[in-house]
């Protein structure tokens, strides 16, 4: 951390300054300049000490030199994590990892017709939600423990490992129990609780960034569960809160490439919420390959029409299969593959 | 909800539409215009349906027509929400909340020292913090519920209610026994199964507005605890983000004055969080008042730069002192009183 | 400015980087860390260095420490700026200026008329807009150098000084001939050679904020006013670009004290534009004053549902003069006088 | 537009609104519901309209339902607009635009050798400022005219049409007399004297978006130039101001797909502005193709750490380079080609 004086600052001030950082077990080392002097302070960078520092008399400002999160970073780790997520699928490695499924689960047959289209189209991960977070308390709030067992019936009739919401620790059991991987949604990426339970476990966790979350504050809550002993987590890009309204979020491809550099997590995409437009969801799929996502989450639903959430941004099984192809095309101009899926001819 | 089709739409594309709402449960009403045709639905807007209809065929954009919560709404209550939050104090009515307290409960002679400064400088709410939401895993994470017995104390002592966050299902019944009022922070303000089981309670319950939480979907959230039968809900604005860095977030004292023309729930105001900064306290929760506010809430502690957290944005008891006595001066120029404080003489 | 280098960084590297800093005219001044070595650079803290920095190999980050501007700032000039804007008003003193008047000046009649009214409540300045910028080429664009002839009657008639706005250099002589006040709108507070232009003269130039101006390239941009040799800034907080819609515009009120606090510069608050509702002026208007807004603009109509442009957020000349007496009773709390309105009576 | 009402509207209230919308010239189209009456009103859609039916008694909404522009739509031109810029180049066809080039220009001989660099990379505009927007008065601001002239030898050198930033009217004449293509930079998407001024021209006009405009106010703007009469515009999707700070800006890679689907104008990516960092600009690059970007603009510079401006974004001669073989098999995999650069050898 660096602490920056005011001009006016004393030797005497200076010296109180300095008396407080090593009363908070750090080291102080003083550059005096010509106008104003500089305090660096040894040791890690809490958020908390900044806020502290930033209260002492004469201090201008204070800038912290070191990232405040360590097992998530690029330099703890510089090779690639790879999630093995079951049923020989992983996150992470060459092979693209394409989530695929309906928003909600309805039922048995609805799940399962669905497992099979994306199967058929290439996905390899089947998501589906039983535990639905709704804005508004009057809209269908999903099926609860009912949808997972459809969910993971539909899994295991078509060979794909299942990824579904955790909405609370009440149900971290049902969840953990019945999925593959555990999704913690955008509303909850800081419901720090949630994270530390989630932690104890060894299952993949899929964790969601908020509408507001800084890149920063979205590695520290995967840092939550890597403190806890779990290193299985995937990073999902869904869209950020900004003023654009012509979309209903505006998804962050920028932050595909930037945490892969800072970090070795797998980042997989969601441009159907990142977007909430179906129409945008196959270019901006395409884009998140092409920037380095390894992997997507995709809304799809046999009848988007009637769709008991979210319909506006599912594909239907045969857009889904466009999709896919487009992708293919992408996946390998970038050394990535989809296997089972025929890419179109290449134009060049 | 109002269906506007595209001019290509013809009477059979119209008439499958139709087919759809009434399959919906709702009734359709077509106005056929000299370019396009417009579809009004007779029923409550439900977003979900909004979704569903805009994936239709034709459709060119839906428009909701009704706000989609009830029992937060003036129109359904007209006259003013006044919430009794016990030892005699209530929020919404003429009479000024002011919530003062350390952003984290340290010990007890901590609690029960601000207690004391802060009831001195007319504050008539305790507020503290003993499960703290925190960014990073490795700070300071709050007392816990030695942390309520402490703040529990400071509130006997000084006759004050105590007000305190819930940031989990799980600790639920440990803060329901020792607070007044139940605070549900903003990064919980979409926690649906947090608001539903405070819902169940008759506690009075303070609910901040997320981070990038829209005004109608604070409101929704507020919704949630009243539709399970709690109607002591009392919202607080502290702060949304936007792209401005020169504070820590950007509050926002136009949602006081709307929020109170939409609901008849009582909005206090918190400039610690909705700032960031200390020095920014005092002027911006005079314009709270001024804006319509019942109350506000204030970081205080008594060596803000040996808090555990959230220093930078603390007063100390002489700053606190000095901002409340601003404050009586507006509070009387709008009408409404902060008992025990005298206010500067008007220059007018 | 400080650089913060990657640990690492060799003493070869840092020995360019060094070099590299020389050459730019600057000393610099080296720390060694434990785990990383941080560079002082002493010299003035360009934007265009920060970035050249950051490209240096090894290099983490770069910290400007020094404000970039210096004429605006509050260190060059402690006391408060107050400008004379003619017929004996200032702006920044005791006594509030309010801006009052039409968005587009429609006719002779219409502007008397406007300016009577809003005199008779308190107005003490004339607005109206000839040159008007319009989101889209279709809508009504003002009357031109016409309307500024209606308005310089209007002031004299009323006797009040007049501010209207200008849009481009190509207007310049006509709105410099015609008005008391050039306002420079929210879209243009970064036309560079427009403010290089009306540094050049002596006339009060009010500078809005843009939609997404930091704080930091606001006092920047009236620093290329003053640069110029025109010391007659004000500053204008007319609302920011933000994720909420319940509102056109979101006035961040936190501005005004914080560009009070960094600079001597008077700052007005013009919440017809800030929330673009006109149920929020008046509780907005007070919020901004008793935050210490010097003054107020305020669009006001005689018949807001025929106005040719902004209806929506602009006042009757009723509801005008009923915001000026709750305006009254705030600025006599805050020790400001609006001469010849008379305040309610206080509560207290 | 739709015009809302309130449930307490009369039948005479009613009445009153019909002749207000009358008056406008438009005809009035009454839905009665059970709970509110609905009002559609025939003829265009102005903002200035909705702005005045708001203010009208008993109105509780106002929805427009046609787009406010006309000429720039996918509806008023099918086919995407193809821009011929000179040299036997264009934009918006198979063959993507590559504008590459330094910040600012410096001088005759770096130009020209960036010009040569370039080109040998696969780029075929060239592209360089003389005129620069800078936020602080203290920084360089361009060589002008002279900047102009060593810009258009070196397009003349390397045979590629030339772009460089209009800042005023001012200038016009200067950068028509050397320009092939007119910049509108970010900050004056709203300059609407300039777009008036460039839309009298027939010069291919590149339209970058604001750092806070909305799609539909940047089509607008490009509505301007052509209702001038020059249908020859390129939209510039440049990265807009959001909460995140991670990025200088936030490049909207969605805005390519959207704006591509209501627009027939080609759009092209500024990923050097829209990200602010080098690291970054490969990647979004390789993302804005595949999403439907028709081309890039790059900032490129023989030395970044010695550039006048904006090095922490330009790539050097070698890692353009290496940007422009990645995105050439981005290309081929959306059928688009990028003559003269060599694809990686897919891996698929």
């Amino acid at each position: 951390m660096i602490i920056v004086l005011s001009p006016e600052a004393t030797p005497d001030d200076i010296h109180r300054i300095v008396a407080r950082i090593e009363e908070s077990g750090r080291q102080a080392h003083i550059s005096t300049g010509t106008e104003r002097s500089i305090i660096g302070v040894i040791g890690p960078d809490l958020p908390a000490l900044q806020d502290m520092f930033e209260t002492l008399p004469h201090v201008e400002s204070v800038h912290r030199v070191t990232k405040p999160y360590k097992l998530v970073s690029r330099e703890f780790r510089p090779q690639d994590s790879v999630i093995d997520v079951g049923r020989g699928v992983t996150v992470g490695g060459t092979e693209l990892a394409v989530m695929a499924g309906p928003c909600s689960i309805e039922n048995e047959d609805h799940i399962v017709e669905t497992a099979r289209a994306v199967k058929a189209a290439g996905a390899n991960i089947l998501r589906g939600g039983a535990f639905k977070p709704r804005t508004s308390p009057y809209n269908f709030r999903g099926l609860g423990e009912e949808g997972l067992r459809h969910l993971e019936v539909a899994g295991q009739v078509t060979n794909m490992p299942i990824v579904t919401e955790l909405m609370s620790v009440r149900d971290i059991d049902a969840v953990a129990r019945h999925a593959d991987i555990i999704q913690i949604g955008a509303r909850n990426m800081q419901n720090f609780i949630l994270l530390d339970e989630v932690g104890k476990l060894r299952k993949p966790v899929l964790l969601k960034r908020g509408l507001s979350g800084f890149i920063e504050e979205w590695l520290l809550a995967a840092e939550y569960i890597l403190a806890q002993g779990n290193p299985n987590v995937i990073l999902c890009e869904r869209g950020i809160r900004t003023f654009e309204n012509a979309y209903r979020n505006t998804m962050d491809v920028n932050a595909i490439p930037l945490v892969k550099q800072l970090s070795h997590l797998p980042v997989v995409a969601d441009p159907s919420h990142g977007t909430g437009k179906w129409k945008l969801v196959k270019p901006v799929s395409m884009a998140s390959i092409a920037a380095g996502a390894d992997g997507l989450m995709i809304e799809v639903h046999p009848n988007p029409d009637h769709a008991l959430s979210d319909g506006a941004q599912s594909l239907t099984f045969e857009s889904f299969t466009s999709m896919m192809r487009a992708v293919a095309g992408i996946a390998s101009a970038v050394e990535r593959t989809l296997s089972g899926v025929e890419a179109p001819a290449a134009a060049g």
